[in-house]
């Protein structure tokens, strides 16, 4: 084939229907999980102003990934990177009339621009599910079983991912100790996060040229190795005992090392990666209880996670956990014998399809039986109708089931029956 | 409340769970219907290259009405305005491989930049639907059978809307007849897609710039009163016989006057429209047989229509037929009596979870049990559970029906059988 005239472009991904079942598996599982927990659905614009993102999204976020464009009144616009800033957004638009707690989660399209790479495209999907207008740890850990029941039920189990939970007050206190200024400690997170993709002598120069000495680097270091002082912080006590209530608590473990990329997060954060590292974050999150007054609304506590649909479909190729999921609706494949029979295979169709069978009708009057078999064969459709003279007369239909072979002459009404 | 800093931006929306709930009850319908018929769902990107459209969606579409983005590396990016220049892209991409006929539809965002009015916004969602190699009349007859029985299936009647079809090789042989040249047929077509739009003079002094003589103006009106001359055409014969045995007849008439605005059309082109036209087509297609050739492909005949979910929200409003649809999933809160309690109340959400039951646990250890009752009946949510100390001492719950205010203590494993 000649080469095509119009390629995708490039980080974008084409949804064949074998996708797109994928896809709609996986969203399936979000969404069951989510209102197991009573969370409600909610979708805000794709577009939103680009200052939104300004406010407290990082600067790497706003400045180097944002597809930003200019509409026609010159006003700049961005293309959502994220999603929890338009939920601040639309939190603080309607404050007074939303019940407290706030359970709420939304599923859709996210545009980074970054290279893509394996776990990375530039137009991706993402689930955000949060919880506002509570402080309790208890709500974090809600929001953290809510992950860890997501993983279980793709299938995922604790020897192969895992969540890990940090708290940055807990981390602030370390950094205090060992006497890191407090104007230093948002850069020494930015550091913490990028830690695990820099070569160590890199890391050690950018620690140093933000001014911190060669025992504060060594002592930070031996903080970043410690698994065993969460019991420090009351919040992460409470988190890790309510998780165990909850039965999550293999899923779930302790690590100084997550810190999470965005500014907003003021207190728990944490995220999910496959124990031999291999991926990004599967997903991650954590707690921003000033989002909502940065936005323009009151001060509400809130706290949630964000799942991207390509690291996880990455992680089930590397587990074989991805399903084997039918993507043809069609139960039954209505042939067209000759041209004469037409109105009556249309009949038939129509009758199957009011009772409620999904039924394809070949289209073409003049196609030959045998293409139209060999149609049903190729897309996998479990049972053919044929409908010719001696069908006819006798006002019954030859059904023919595909995976077998087996065919039988009966009357319509029985259809129905068999194939259901 | 103070005005609030960041506005969503002009012309897309904010959908609150009351709002998601109404377009998960409609996308759900578009779904029912496209699957009882056997279509596949597929999904593309939002970003398309420019150039995809500039072939062959119309001079409006692509330079007044698109969004453009230039990205870092210099290339003009649109974010799709319709769907149909993409399904041609994919089926050229993949032409071979692909079992004929391609029976696909899709529902996902589109963007145009117009002035937002009723039935108009610049952020929007449409479900199309489409079949690919089959040139038969009767491909165009199940697509505008699948538009019917989405329009009943959402509680419309043949009173309230009808799709009107008409046949651009019909109108092209009428225009013959008055003379109008070939070379200026696309742009009469225009003119008859604005003419409902327009006051008449003006409509005439486009015509006569166009080079029509008064006599064809005059002639050409002619044309389109009258709805008496679909014989004249075989396809559309074929269509409506087809249509009659499909039991949808009631819902479709001929009209010249529908030509539809995209320039990809080559046949039969159809729209649904409210009957007293107080609104702007509720979905509109045709047929479109070169476009997969023009965006690359091999030549392959196709049929589809879109449906834009803002007009249809508008005519189901006109027509009192937007249904009530509950958006809160919970079923039961259970609540927590003191803070001694939680962990009790927590084991009890997490077996009703397990039982299947969508259950929210009250997050604030520390709250008044009254606040959160007050809660559950704001949010509508049917039952509460109520653990205090009689009830942990006598290993039982109290579930409270909330419409009826009763209540009574039970077994934890009676409540599934209850509530469900």
């Amino acid at each position: 084939m000649s080469k095509l005239k119009f390629q995708p472009v490039k980080g974008t991904r084409d949804f064949y229907p074998e996708d797109m079942a994928f896809r709609n598996w996986l969203f399936g599982k979000m969404r069951e999980v989510s209102k197991k927990f009573g969370y409600q659905e909610y979708e805000g614009p794709i577009l939103e102003p680009l200052e939104l993102y300004a406010a407290k999204s990082g600067e790497e976020l706003v400045k180097k990934q944002t597809f930003v464009l200019t509409d026609r009144g010159g006003r700049k616009l961005a293309l959502r990177p994220e999603m929890t800033p338009t939920l601040a957004r639309m939190v603080a638009q309607r404050e007074a009339e939303l019940p407290k707690p706030i359970r709420w989660f939304s599923i859709g399209p996210r545009f980074r621009y970054e290279q893509p790479q394996k776990g990375r495209l530039r137009e991706f999907y993402q689930w955000d599910i949060d919880i506002l207008g509570s402080e309790a740890p208890e709500a974090d850990a809600e929001i953290i079983a809510v992950a860890c029941e997501f993983l279980k039920s793709i299938g995922l189990i604790s020897k192969e991912v895992k969540i890990k939970v940090n708290d940055r007050s807990l981390m602030e206190q370390k950094l205090s100790l060992i006497e890191v200024p407090k104007g230093k400690i948002q850069e020494v997170f930015k550091a913490v996060d990028k830690k695990e993709k820099m070569a160590e002598e890199e890391w050690d120069k950018w620690l140093k040229e933000i001014g911190l000495t060669s025992l504060q680097v060594k002592d930070l270091k031996g903080i970043l190795k410690d698994r065993d002082f969460s019991r420090e912080s009351e919040k992460l006590t409470r988190i890790f005992s309510t998780l165990s209530d909850l039965g999550v608590s293999d899923f779930v473990e302790f690590d100084p090392n997550v810190v999470r990329g965005l500014d907003y997060y003021t207190g728990i954060v944490f995220e999910a990666r496959d124990v031999k590292s291999k991926f990004r974050a599967i997903l991650g999150g954590g707690r921003y209880d000033n989002l909502v007054e940065v936005v323009g609304g009151p001060k509400i506590a809130g706290t949630g996670f964000a799942a991207g649909d390509v690291v996880i479909e990455e992680v089930l190729k590397e587990y074989k956990k991805t399903p084997k999921i039918s993507f043809c609706p069609t139960r039954v494949l209505v042939t067209v014998f000759t041209e004469g029979f037409f109105r009556k295979s249309l009949e038939v169709a129509t009758l199957l399809r009011r009772s409620n069978i999904e039924t394809e009708l070949y289209p073409d009057p003049a196609s030959q039986l045998d293409k139209q078999l060999k149609y049903a064969s190729q897309k996998e459709i479990p049972y053919v109708v044929i409908l010719g003279p001696e069908e006819a007369e006798s006002g019954k239909v030859t059904l023919k089931n595909m995976a077998t072979g087996k065919q039988k002459t009966i009357s319509i009404n029985e259809v129905g029956r068999v194939i259901l």
